[in-house]
């Protein structure tokens, strides 16, 4: 299983402090997607959709971690009931808003990724197939919302100035 | 960018006839997910989520195709506006029910993969992260919701009996 990069994510983020945690916490934070040519063909049909999933590499996440301090809360947990990026596949899935396509660019806003980020795959977001009510959302039910950017807990370039 | 299989997710499909096309359309069908022993510690306090992302490699998936007819639309569509499984990176996400963890192993309902599946990730599911209201959802405003499991189009072993 290999997997190849097919487009680059460009957001204001250079490094993970201040970056949001979740496009819910972006506040329309704007970027684009160059999606690389031998894959433009595919994105026909997809500027009706208000919304996509950007399926990408966490290319800056440090070691693998199986249980981690997420930064909505206090205690530690097991890190498949997190978001966090130091996982064994660094695959991060973000629904973000989008603007508008212009050739291969996708203008796109509420982004929570670094700039730089290696583009694996696109799926139209589409309530019927990704919104489900649920009653129990485990420890996420006593997070601390108030806490909705990054720091670099979870970098491979630790203290690093971006 | 190389993947590590995590775990592998068993379900009554055994081939893609029949197979539902989103866990929305699942009907409860039942599953469960085997996380291999290295990652097992991964999994502590994700009992308490009703519902968690499997994130997983369409390990049946035929050559990529660019442009596809889905299953729920008689016309052609860009890839990248459907969720077949021919991608360039043939990654899967599907929001399953979590009904209880024993040891390392998840039972799970509203399946829609392939028995066998082989397991890269799973992430908590949280309407707060997850849930987002739109207005626009492309073709799939005019999709034919009748048509709700697959048929061998995008198989890698087209006509074959399971």
């Amino acid at each position: 299983m290999r997997l190849e990069q097919i487009g680059t994510i460009r957001t204001p983020f250079a490094g993970p402090v201040g970056t949001p945690i979740q496009p819910a916490f972006a506040e329309e934070a704007p970027g684009t997607v160059e999606v690389f040519a031998p894959f433009t063909a595919g994105l026909a049909d997809l500027e009706g959709f208000e919304r996509i999933w950007l399926i990408y590499w966490f290319h800056k996440a440090g070691p693998v971690q199986l249980r981690v301090r997420p930064f909505m809360d206090e205690g530690e947990r097991g890190l498949f009931a997190t978001r966090a990026p130091c996982r064994p596949n660094p695959i991060g899935i973000s629904c973000v808003r989008l603007l508008a396509i212009e050739h291969n660019i996708l203008r796109v806003a509420d982004v929570d990724m670094l700039d730089g980020t290696p583009l694996l795959d696109i799926k139209p977001y589409a309530p019927c197939f990704d919104c489900f009510g649920v009653q129990r959302i485990g420890w996420l039910a006593q997070a601390d919302r108030g806490q909705t950017t990054a720091d670099d807990r979870f970098s491979s370039h630790k203290g690093e100035k971006p």
